[in-house]
């Protein structure tokens, strides 16, 4: 995949490949909900590019990595474990890509309940890493 | 402002300034509220792009121009209004922006109720005109 990633930029290629993007994307995403459902919430956080937006349903924005931390702390005290499905990613420009998606989660406590919804991210490469720059998701009910 | 666009084409520039790009989408999103406001959705359904994505809150997934027309002919039996604030624009890439803000809407019926929120909306030039290639929002609480 770097290979790949590499190989694309020395051809001189604006973007790299659709299918490279979504693969990357897809690994980003398993990076996220497991270490959501470690409770490393460190490792969410470190996710996101500094100057990230986050526009929870239910919630106000939150603007920046270290208030986009404080809340998914919060949340993840609730919140059992996150599943997320990459529906579709677009490329926009050489260095960012819009994913869409759906995702479901399990609520903590005596009665748990499954929720599901879809989301939007726009992911920005910054120091050649791909980084949550806009993060937002909202229920089908 | 179109003049100012082709100018900065003319010149090379990858990217229209930001600013621009900031005044082109409020007014686009006050054409968008008042389109609304008439009821004349064919207006409001022309500005997304053919293969737009529309993710409501509490609604599942549109997409494409025809769908997203269904879905706010239906929508506009239970809304007054519109009013949209832009709060952040970001160019990616020298076709794309991403606009984040806040809205707040009446619905319709004896009880009126006021309803304040975010979005995420995805600018994208299709022949020199901006479209909303993926539009979400959701409620503060």
């Amino acid at each position: 995949m770097k290979a790949a990633l590499v190989f694309g930029m020395v051809m001189g290629l604006a973007a790299p490949a659709l299918a490279q993007d979504k693969t990357a994307i897809e690994k980003l995403n398993e990076r996220f909900s497991a270490a959501f459902v470690k409770g490393d919430i460190a490792t969410v956080a470190e996710m996101y590019a500094e100057d990230a937006f986050l526009l929870p349903a239910g919630s106000p924005m939150v603007r920046g990595r270290s208030a986009i931390k404080s809340f998914w702390e919060k949340a993840s005290e609730d919140i059992d474990n996150i599943k997320l499905t990459t529906v579709d990613v677009k490329p926009l420009g050489a260095d960012a890509a819009r994913e869409i998606g759906t995702f479901s989660l399990h609520t903590k406590g005596s009665q748990p309940q499954e929720m599901t919804g879809k989301y939007v991210v726009i992911w920005q490469k910054a120091g050649g890493e791909w980084k949550l720059a806009t993060d937002t998701w909202n229920s089908d009910k």
